[in-house]
C-alpha cells in the first residue's frame, strides 16, 4: 500500500489489485508498443483480439469450463441481465423458479414479472429480513431454470452449497462472488456478473452460458438484447466496452499468475473473512447481522450498539484511511466488502481499528 | 506528440486528446486525493456525483441546452439506441420517418422493423452507394419523429444542414460528429452518440432527450430499457460506466478550457479537413469517394488508383507512424478519421506522407 492509498472496503465499484492498476497506469499512453492508449485502439485490431481472447481463455481455464460454455461480455450490468434472461430463455409456455434472498433477487423477479413471464418464487428469506439462505427447497419439475443470487452484497449472505434442483439448470447472479472460489459449472446453465466487484471497472457484465441454453433461446428480439448476437460475434457485434474487458483480463491474469489460481484465492478469502468474523463473534460490541451458516465471505455486515456509534465508527474509520464501511443505504449498519483484491494487510488494519474503537466506546 | 505515440486516424475507438490521457494516467492510483483509483470509487460517493454532474453541466453549457433537455448516459452504444428509440417512443398507432444514409441508418431501420413498429423510409442515398446526403425530402405529416444519422463514418458523408421537417422532432445518431461543431437543438427531440469517436472510450452512449419526448414515452418496458429510468435517477439507477463518464467529463473540459468551446473547435475541424480535401482535390492520384457537398469533416474517405496501391499505402503509412488509415472492411479504400482529438500536426504529417507516396507511385 502506498502512503497515498486508503484501505478500500467499498461494495462496488470496489478495490482492484494494485499491480493491475499500476500496469494500466504504466501503459496508458502506449499499449503494447502500439503508440496508442488502450482506450484509442480499434476493437477490430489484432491488439484487441488478443485482449478479448485472452480474457475468454483465462476465464475458461480458471473455472474449468469445457467447450459447451460461451464467455460473453455484455453492457448494462447485472440489471440488464434481469431482463435479458427471461426475454431470451422463457417462451410463452415456459416457467422458471426464482429464489429470493434479497434486494437483487427481488429486482430479478420484478423484471421477469414486468415482461409478463410465468415465474414461481419457490423460496424466500424475506421473513427474517433476508438474513439467511433458504434450504430444502422444492422446485417445479417442468421449470426451464432456477434463478438465484449466489452472494447478497447488501444483506451479507452467501450460498455455500447450491441446491439440488433435480437437473434443472441454475442461472446465478454471481456479481459479488464470481472468481472468489472454484466453481463447479455442472449445475449451471448460466452464470453472470457485473464486473465492478471482483473483476474490473463498472460497465461490463460477464455472462457464461451453456450451449443448450443458447440453442433454445428466443431469436425474435432486438439484436443487442439477444445472447446469440454476442456468442456469434465474440462479443463484438458492435464496439464492446474495451477498457473494461482489458481490465478484466489483467485481473484474471493476476488471479492466475500472482495469486495462484482459484483454490489459493479461496483459501485467502476464507482467511480474510475469518479474521473479521472471529473478532465480531468474540465481541459483545459488534454483532453480525447474517445467520452464521449463511454469512458472506465477501460482504461482512455488522451492527454496533447504536446508530450514533455506527456513524462515529464510519467517520473515524475514514479518518484512519479505512473507506467504504457504511452499510447499504437501504439497511444501515456497517459493512466491510472484502473481495479478491482486499489484502490481509487491510484486514489487520481494520481489526486493529475495530478493537481500539470498541475499547474507547464500550 | 511524444516519440512513442503514433498519429492515430482510427474510426473508433479513436484518438483521445493527449492532455486528457495524461490526466487520467497521473491520477489513476489516487483520484482527487481519495486514495482510490477512479475505477474503485463508489458511484454513490460525492466524488462521483461531482464527475457526473460536471459532465452534464458542461454538455448543457457547450450545446446551449435549456431545462427541457435531459443528458443521460446509457450502456450498449448507439446500437442499443436503435432498439430503445422505437421501444420507448413508438406506440402501436405511431409511425416514424427514417432517412437512410448508410450502414448505421440501415441498422437503425432494421431494429425498428424487428420490433414490428410502423416506420417509413422517406429518403435514401443507396442508389449511389450512399455517397451523398439526400435533399428535398417529403415527410409524413403525422410522423412521431424523423430519424437520421448526422455523420456516416463508413461512407464519409455528413449533413451540413438538417432538413426542414415542418416541426416533426428529429432524432439524430451523432456518434461520429457530436461536439465537433455548435448544435441548434431546436430541431431535435433527441440526439445520441456512442462515446468512442468524439467523446471518450467505448461503453458509454450519451443521450440528450427533450422533456416532451420523455413524457410521451412507453412505460411498460424493462427498467434498463426505459429512458425514464435514467432520467429519474441521473443515470444511476444501477452502477453506471464510471470510467467512461469520467473520461467524457475530461474531454468536455478540454473542449471548453483548452480548445475554446464549440465555435473554435468547429473552425479547427474545418481547417483540418480542408488540408486533406485540398490535397485530394488537387491530385489525380487520390480521389474522394463522397459527393463534394456531402462529404464529412470527420471521416475523409478516398481511393487510390488500385487496391494494390491502397494496401501498400496503408502498410507504408503504418510504418511511418500513421495508423488506422484502412477503409471500413465493408467498403475498402482508405479513410482518415479526424475527430476533435486529431491535431493539425497529424494532418501535416499525413499530407506530407501522401505527397511523397504519390510521387513514388505515380
Amino acid at each position: 500500500m502506498t502512503d497515498q492509498r486508503i484501505y478500500n472496503f467499498n461494495a462496488g465499484p470496489a478495490a482492484l489489485p494494485l499491480p493491475v492498476l499500476e500496469e494500466i497506469q504504466a501503459s496508458f499512453l502506449n499499449f503494447k508498443n502500439s503508440g496508442m492508449s488502450i482506450t484509442e485502439i480499434s476493437h477490430r485490431s489484432s491488439y484487441f483480439d488478443e485482449v478479448i481472447n485472452d480474457a475468454v481463455t483465462r476465464t475458461k481455464r480458471l473455472l474449468k469450463l469445457d467447450d459447451r460454455y460461451h464467455v460473453l461480455f455484455i453492457q448494462g450490468g447485472a440489471s440488464m441481465q434481469f431482463a435479458m434472461i427471461p426475454m431470451n430463455l422463457l417462451s410463452p409456455n415456459d416457467t422458471a423458479d426464482y429464489i429470493n434472498t434479497g434486494t437483487w433477487s427481488t429486482k430479478a423477479i420484478k423484471e421477469a414479472q414486468l415482461l409478463g413471464k410465468s415465474i414461481d418464487v419457490v423460496a424466500s428469506s424475506e421473513d427474517k429480513n433476508f438474513s439467511y439462505i433458504p434450504k430444502d427447497i422444492s422446485f417445479n419439475k417442468g421449470a426451464k431454470f432456477v434463478h438465484l443470487t449466489s452472494n447478497n452484497t447488501i444483506k451479507g449472505t452467501q450460498f455455500y452449497e447450491f441446491p439440488d434442483t433435480g437437473g434443472i439448470p441454475i442461472i446465478a447472479d454471481m456479481s459479488s462472488d464470481i472468481f472468489s472460489k472454484p466453481l463447479d459449472m455442472e449445475k449451471f446453465g448460466m452464470v453472470y456478473a457485473g464486473a465492478q466487484k471482483n473483476l474490473g471497472p463498472s460497465g461490463t457484465c460477464m455472462v457464461i452460458i451453456r450451449k443448450d441454453m443458447l440453442d433454445s433461446a428466443n431469436e425474435d428480439l432486438p439484436s443487442m438484447l439477444k445472447y446469440s448476437t454476442y456468442s456469434s460475434k465474440n462479443s463484438m457485434y458492435n464496439t464492446p466496452p474495451c477498457f473494461g474487458i482489458y481490465t478484466i483480463d489483467l485481473v484474471l491474469k493476476w488471479i492466475e499468475e500472482e495469486m495462484g489460481g482459484m483454490k489459493k484465492i479461496e483459501e485467502y478469502n476464507v482467511q480474510k473473512a475469518d479474521v473479521l468474523y472471529d473478532l465480531i463473534d468474540a465481541s459483545s460490541f459488534y454483532s453480525a447481522t447474517a445467520e452464521k451458516y449463511s454469512r458472506s465471505l465477501m460482504n461482512v455486515t455488522f451492527r454496533l450498539p447504536s446508530e450514533k456509534l455506527e456513524q462515529d465508527f464510519v467517520e473515524r474509520a475514514t479518518q484512519h484511511g479505512l473507506g467504504g464501511l457504511k452499510g447499504h443505504r437501504s439497511v444501515g449498519g456497517c459493512r466491510a466488502s472484502i473481495y479478491n483484491a482486499a489484502t490481509m494487510e487491510s484486514m489487520y488494519a481494520l481489526v486493529e481499528f475495530m478493537e481500539s474503537f470498541e475499547k474507547e466506546n464500550k
